[in-house]
């Protein structure tokens, strides 16, 4: 299985997701990328159809927009 | 590992996020739960923080509010 993605901004609404999501779908599954920290992944978020923070991107390019915490608006300030 | 739930109500987003959640996690590893068929779960759903469908509870009773397919007071009607 390809991985997931799973796309946040250091928020703690993203960060109570991400321990859930690692735990539900194992870590080795998951890529965690903070747009905070890497912003040059913004616009490949983007491109993928995140319109807010935390998200995940299944391995077949569906997008999980996980409870709220920021958009992607905020995110890019 | 106890069971995640994975509540939903039949609408066209639930059905898709229901597909994404069985192929991360594992069919053997989430109870699916149909509001719109099951109303006496409804209770349950709210008693665990659910406001919308889908969602996702997991084993230690965080909630994931996953996309946004419809309120649980439209699925109560």
């Amino acid at each position: 299985m390809s991985k997931s993605i799973f796309y946040h901004a250091g928020c703690p609404v993203c960060v109570s997701a991400e321990q859930d999501i690692i735990n539900l779908i194992g870590e080795s599954n998951v890529e965690v990328v903070h747009l905070g920290d890497d912003k040059s992944r913004i616009s490949e978020a983007e491109h993928a159809g995140i319109k807010s923070v935390p998200a995940l991107v299944t391995p077949n390019g569906n997008v999980l927009h996980i409870n709220f915490g920021a958009s992607l608006a905020d995110v890019k300030g």
